[in-house]
């Protein structure tokens, strides 16, 4: 069996010096030689570290599991653990009373495989040279995240979950949990994710990584110690700025309003992509982003229905009116599959003016839909 | 006077190795020492130089004017003169017996200031030192090109046009003209172009201008001789691609296809952005795009309709329905506002699956819009 988390305290976890150790964080060491991870794309991990929190309290029959996937520079700090604790990315959603309840539920939440925030990822050590991965970490995909997950729920004992959410690429991930492991879970609930990466979804990411190549401190993967690709990143994170919000939004928040000889959005872009390249990771950036690309619940599957006949959970799939990166057509298209291939599913539409971003603000809207979820997998 | 076109072959054009001479390509000079050019943002140009192409012949009368205008990328080729010419931009529009019929009308079309196929720009020599401008070419707006192709048609000696048209970049320029020349023209007629540049506009220039400033073979704008910006601009080049496109076109072209372990859209994009990093300077680009940030009707006016209220011209605005990039909205509202301002000024929509895109595609679909418009004008 695998090591538990007190005993992987040790492990030089990143080189990356954007990483921040919180209070509550908690590391699984999940896979080592003698159990390396096998990866989809064929490479192999022969350590990996998770870095997870929870919240609350496992129920004596283990029966009160909620899995919480967070989106692409997220981190497994959605909420505040005390009062003094710092506020997380889904803070209006996950606390005592709230719709993934603390008092009720036990909650789980991990950085991705490929991140840089606790979880092995490029910056990681190589175990056979000592020295960060860079561009020598293998190609990862979302379902390699998921394994790592479940790998995670095994050390911490966990059988059975009566929920899996997320958000975006946390969408991404409940959605290939709920084909890789159909019995693992009783309800699915996915946010402004579809069923596979769109060829736009491809090229915005494509342009990101392509910037932050292009950075000659990039230095083929080789930054860590350095300054690293922090013009490249930012302009990274501009474009993806841009696709999480709506033509709209940006043009009501912003317009043509100037300050210090720039456009105000041109500010808030730049504000946007120092503040990720300071706290991200770029190497893990584009292996995400790759990650992202390859995303197809489809798969190897000859249809659609083929892949999502395997869902046993019922399922919940919202879309946000207005988000041009993964508009809400596909997510209708996704349910529509769902169903036909006799899926308990169901979609509603977040109607929202913040883009694709209404996932991290339109909390008032969602928490009746998780609630509503929620009661429908009590039934 | 200004000198005319004749006396100019001596002069360098450009440093720009891109340039390409055509046959039919003509050149006018329109600013000296003598008769500088004042710029609208405060610079001023000792040296104009404007590269032209004209089709059909001005009628005795000089009644029968047409300027068309250009898009970012485009030249003063829109079409071929002979059937041995190499093909235009706006190829079935232009000609005889189509709907810019070069049989009735005299055709006028200018590369812009700041462009690189022939007209001055940033790698045309700095009088002052004969080496290129570089960046200490002064910034230019929109309305600083419609000043330069004013001049040069009183060079050529017209004193008024039946219509002034264009898409995108090209329907700005042609919007300018209406409120800054109004009594100039008959008719404007704007393809895919709003009435001022959107945040979201601004912020996607920004990130194709800071990746050409991240290359480092941009070296500060002074590349020429050397390699030039290459790879920058082909990242600029496939954030615009991204943009002139939309999601289900790309979709239906591309989808999830792969090719040489790519995906086929990441592919294309390589292409796109290689083929224009060949055709087209990097100093250039970021020098227009940053005309298309300043593009304001309004500017200094109270409101819309008091900007729009100078417009005497019988005004057609065309919005694809696809067009993500100037979304179909803004070209709603501006035509409202024009309505409002008691301009004579119609909307129409193409329905078209192409995105911005769509004015460089749709051809069957705008060939009997400007028939309409153009019999609209003979009333």
């Amino acid at each position: 069996m695998l090591l538990k988390d007190s005993c992987v305290l040790e492990i030089t976890i990143t080189h990356f010096s954007g990483f921040k150790w919180r209070s509550y964080l908690k590391l699984a060491r999940v896979a080592n030689k003698e159990h390396p991870l096998h990866l989809s794309l064929g490479g192999r991990l022969d350590e990996v570290v998770v870095a997870y929190e929870t919240y609350g309290h496992l129920s004596e029959g283990g029966d009160n599991v909620i899995l919480l996937n967070h989106a692409l520079t997220g981190d497994s700090h959605p909420s505040a653990h005390t009062q003094h604790d710092e506020k997380g990315w889904w803070e209006p959603l996950v606390g005592p009373g709230r719709p993934l309840d603390t008092e009720k539920f036990f909650i789980i939440c991990a950085n991705v495989l490929g991140g840089c925030q606790g979880t092995t990822g490029p910056a990681s050590p190589n175990p056979d040279t000592g020295l960060p991965y860079g561009m020598n970490f293998p190609e990862i995909t979302l379902l390699d995240t998921v394994h790592v997950q479940k790998r995670l729920l095994d050390v911490l004992g966990v059988h059975h979950v009566k929920l899996i959410i997320g958000g975006s690429m946390g969408g991404m991930q409940s959605l290939e949990w709920s084909v890789a492991y159909p019995d693992f879970m009783d309800g699915v609930m996915v946010i402004a994710a579809p069923g596979y990466a769109s060829s736009q979804s491809i090229a915005y990411n494509k342009v990101g990584r392509q910037a932050i190549i292009l950075d000659p401190e990039w230095r083929e993967g080789n930054y860590y110690g350095g300054i690293g690709p922090e013009k490249g990143l930012a302009i990274a994170r501009a474009v993806g700025m841009i696709t999480y919000q709506s033509e709209m939004s940006m043009e009501g928040k912003f317009g043509r309003k100037r300050r210090n000889g720039c456009f105000e959005i041109e500010n808030y872009l730049d504000y946007q992509g120092n503040s990720l390249a300071r706290r991200f990771d770029a190497n893990s950036y584009l292996y995400l982003l790759r990650a992202l690309d390859y995303y197809n619940l489809l798969k190897s599957c000859n249809s659609y229905e083929d892949a999502l006949s395997k869902i046993r959970a019922k399922v919940m799939v919202v879309g946000v009116s207005s988000d041009i990166l993964y508009p809400p057509y596909q997510q209708e298209e996704l349910v529509e599959a769902m169903c036909d291939s006799g899926v308990d599913a169901q979609y509603a539409l977040l109607e929202s003016p913040h883009g694709h971003d209404g996932f991290l603000i339109d909390f008032h809207l969602l928490r009746p839909m998780i609630r509503n979820f929620m009661n429908h997998l009590i039934k």
